[in-house]
């Protein structure tokens, strides 16, 4: 059986390497963004070049997008030249952009009722993960929609877990966004106090990694809070758009937050303070602001 | 040279096996506690009993404390029958307990004034840790001091870290609860929200081990959060008991720790509610009751 033609809506920072992987995985790509330049740019590595989202499913039979949050998702959509103008019963839209499960189940089901699949698949990993095709890709959907969304994730991804129904693939991230976040906050706080009491912050990190302490976070971030380089990464604009998805999911389940909104907080002030642009673990300069300190800095120091 | 003879005052859940296993490693161990019977225990394994602390530190260089908070640490060194009244220049202190770090210092300072040592030596690892001698010990003090109390720790636990000068170990102690109690807060958060949103949460935890939001409590306590199964491990009453030292801590160098307030009020709550036996991964049932939700059951259900 010929390979489905693959479509692909939105190829950004994290979408043009993904639709690349693609190619270079031997699929058809027939590809659409709103840049003008970026569909050029893929054409001329070997896609088909389409002028909007409904040329996009009028030609291919799975259309993943990869947008940045449900607003895009949305407009994609709809309108005369959107991709419900040119899907048909029997496509699958994969949307491996992170937006809300709340809006991803009633998307979904909209699209169930004209017969066209929908798999949600957002992803972790960031850009170094889309351009060396080892995502992590959490997917939401039917057995049957899933088994027929593999094959791609394969040529995008190293961990790929199907993790419930349609919806559930933005559930988990979001669950992951919340954990991130409130880890990189738990350390700040612990490596402010023990810097301004007086102990090396390298000291901190590598004794609480020795225990039940220890998270990923530590692991792979040590270096950028020891040396503030705040790189990214992954930009604090980008996780507190992800909270955001977190608080209202939360909300439209009715399940209280406390610290993820205390963050959400954090985060919005650091954005406010022209920091949205680092990576996320600057939130560490937010604790460091409010204890007037730098750590590694003499204790008592100011910033 | 002769060992050493081994002091050892406050033979409670952790001391208890801790000095066995001093003696089991062939010292010469001298014991008080407040309880009798535990100094009867002992004494019947080979220890030599003593009426008081200054009973101890009059027939030992060396002083292990191992007791419940800072305001019984200063009850021991103080009075006709305390500690102080039986040291001698030339005495080491070095207190395991976990306490306020202010407090250590203020108290190491005035042992210093008599030529009297003290090593700061909190210890990670449980009442599995202390009788299995695999306990995590983190040691503030000078060099010579932990030089002095390194063949000790060598017969006590297996991770040891000379961690900085004199309260340096309570300070690295209490930003590891910091960062732990945050960890299983941030858990409980991500796992009631991904469970009433309809995903099973073994499913989130198994997904969120695979990246950035990976750690270790997740790890070791993973069955714990989805079996409800709250057997203390670490008892919600300590936990709240080393949070109030972080918070104590923080107060005094002049920092702030929004997040770990926050917890820390919780833990509270949870003890309020008759829960400060169980196990901290009980915090969980603290996020569960503001969704009333239990996780794992279907959505939406009430606990």
């Amino acid at each position: 059986m010929a390979k489905d033609r693959v479509g692909f809506v939105g190829l950004g920072v994290m979408g043009g390497p993904m639709a690349r992987n693609l190619l270079a995985a031997g699929h058809d790509v027939v590809a659409f963004s709103r840049t003008r330049a970026s569909v050029d740019d893929i054409a001329a590595d070997g896609a088909t070049a389409a002028g909007s989202a409904r040329e996009v499913a009028g030609q291919a039979g799975v259309v993943i997008l990869m947008l940045p949050d449900s607003p895009q998702v949305r407009e994609v959509l709809d309108g005369d030249d959107g991709l419900l103008a040119g899907a048909r019963e029997g496509t699958l839209v994969i949307d491996m952009s992170t937006i809300s499960p709340v809006v991803t189940r009633e998307i979904a089901a909209e699209c169930a009722e004209r017969g066209i699949g929908w798999v949600d698949a957002p992803v972790s990993g960031g850009d170094v993960g889309a351009r060396e095709a080892t995502l992590s890709i959490m997917a939401g959907g039917s057995d049957e929609d899933f088994a027929r969304a593999k094959p791609l994730f394969e040529a995008l991804g190293k961990t790929i877990v199907h993790v419930g129904p349609v919806g559930s693939g933005q559930v988990v991230k979001a669950c992951n966004q919340v954990v991130v976040a409130l880890t990189i906050e738990a350390v700040s706080e612990a490596l402010v106090l023990g810097s301004k009491a007086g102990v090396d912050p390298a000291t901190i990190i590598e004794v609480l990694s020795g225990g039940l302490a220890a998270n990923k976070v530590m692991e792979v971030r040590g270096r950028n809070f020891l040396e503030h380089d705040f790189t990214p990464g992954f930009r604090i604009d980008l996780h507190h758009k992800d909270l955001g998805i977190a608080l209202q999911t939360a909300r439209e389940y009715g399940v209280a937050l406390p610290n993820t909104a205390a963050v959400d907080q954090m985060l919005q002030a650091l954005r406010s303070n022209g920091r949205g642009d680092r990576d996320h673990s600057a939130l560490l300069t937010h604790i460091e602001d409010l204890a007037r300190h730098t750590i590694g800095a003499p204790a008592g120091a100011t910033a």
